[in-house]
């Protein structure tokens, strides 16, 4: 027998946990299911400068533990499982997860998305030391330094653009001899005098001490070896929604994406969307919090049937 | 001559401050121009519980704080002035003030709205001290109190009908003898038990020692005083977006509010919204930092003509 809910929340990183502190204090009986650990992407982050209320920053992982003590404190009930399949009977909806079933009326998708990553040695250990997935994020920590970007779409080469702000060279490393990037992004690239690029070249190893000092590369039409040094290393070599449970369930659009408007709704009534799991989402905690807000406030109105 | 920015921010609440720490650490040339005091509607609350990050919660004054600070650490430039008029050319936009005149190729307007203020004795004096004008911020204070609600539109049922999960006993005061609520939400407020209407009422006086501890009421038809005994009142007579400045600058919806799409993009490049002041907005701190970080965000792509 599935135990039911009013509402359930898939995902406890900052989108998850603000939609659980507004459901919680608004005395909704809700669940929120998490697979890993709380705190989503941030609590990767060792320093976040730019989450309004803490101009002295703050550790990721405990910023991340401060919105989970603050749900449990209005008496949202949370649980570690993997959500295997939803599925619709009328109104209500089915959780299926490796802790058991739950029912629901409402539910918020708020499971991220996971930056993809090069596989490399090096590549996790110095994660939130010098490896990055986010200029927005981290770029301001590279001041007057030198940093690398990976990849060659739109999103690394607006990344590169971004970074001259901030640091002494930007070094775009792409393993083709050509961008994906949009021409007039190439061009904007191009006349950048800190940007240089390193084509037809892959990255072997990510190497320093207690922060990234180097990278070891390789040339990959003559296999030649050689050492950049750089003290940052932006990955932008795209992301992967965790949306695998949802395939068939709900409309995703091409890049795996949950399209919502602007109330955090879906096409389907009661299910509904918050945080970086969103098309068009800007992947930033302030708006991860905000759309957790939002869905939580219009889930209320859903189930009041206002 | 007008001094340019790239950047101009209006307003100081949790909106415009967000934008405002996004956009300095960008390391965009900004101006964010306020009018009053920072920290918008939020530096009258005494207490904010449901800002992720702050278990504990946190004095409404002292959030708003604490974001100028950070706004401030990364070098923002701010303004007390009041914006007297906007004007396009090409481009550019010419930012009238009390306080000279500005340029700027992208404008954020985050100047918010105001609650409509009944106007009578004690209002002002217990504000945040048993005086609300949002039951999803302050509705969780009241745990088994009496509240009375005043108002008779759609906000002011669903605030009644909300305020019932916590609220003992919840009163209506309405100066009229029908609402204008839809019937929906007539008929749900109606089977309430918990709720109460008081007809043909207006409020007098709003009376109490620290907090608020009754009102005095008049009956409008018979001009008959009486005394009411409650812990809250929530006061949902309407709102007033302030948005004077922008009459024939920017289309905007009936109720003066200013309609964006989810990248917080109004219809006039270049120009963006963001918190209260926006159609549709929850009216909520998590939600307006949010809408501050992400037009902020697609100011930068816009000013980098991405």
């Amino acid at each position: 027998m599935a135990k039911d809910y009013q509402v359930i929340v898939i995902g406890g990183g900052p989108a998850g946990l603000a939609a659980g502190i507004y459901l919680a204090r608004d005395r909704l009986r809700s669940l929120l299911i998490e697979k890993g650990g709380f705190g989503g992407q941030i609590a990767n982050a060792e320093q976040v400068e730019n989450f309004p209320g803490f101009p002295e920053g703050i550790n990721g992982f405990d910023l991340g533990e401060l919105m989970l003590k603050q749900a449990e404190k209005f008496g949202l009930e949370t649980l570690l499982a993997e959500v295997k399949s939803i599925e619709f009977n009328g109104e209500q909806k089915l959780i299926e997860t490796t802790a058991g079933n739950f029912t629901a009326k409402a539910v918020i998708l708020a499971s991220g998305s996971e930056r993809s990553k090069l596989g490399v040695p090096g590549e996790k250990e110095f994660m939130g030391r010098g490896v990055s997935y986010c200029a927005t994020c981290d770029g301001a920590f590279f001041k007057d330094k030198p940093v690398a970007v990976i990849g060659g779409g739109n999103a690394a080469i607006t990344e590169a653009i971004h970074l001259t702000k901030f640091a002494s060279k930007v070094f775009v490393i792409h393993r083709r001899d050509q961008l994906r990037a949009t021409r007039i992004l190439q061009e904007r690239a191009s006349s950048e005098p800190k940007i240089q690029f390193l084509w037809n070249t892959i990255i072997e190893a990510i190497d320093g001490k207690d922060f990234v000092e180097r990278l070891k590369l390789k040339e990959v039409k003559t296999g030649k070896a050689s050492t950049l040094e750089i003290d940052g290393i932006f990955i932008s070599i795209g992301f992967k929604p965790s949306t695998d449970y949802l395939e068939g369930v709900l409309p995703l659009d091409k890049a795996g994406q949950i399209i919502t408007n602007e109330r955090m709704e879906t096409d389907v009534p009661g299910m509904f969307a918050a945080g970086d799991i969103r098309n068009n989402s800007i992947r930033q905690v302030a708006a991860a919090t905000g759309d957790g807000a939002t869905a939580a406030f219009y889930v209320r109105k859903y189930l009041e049937g206002i």
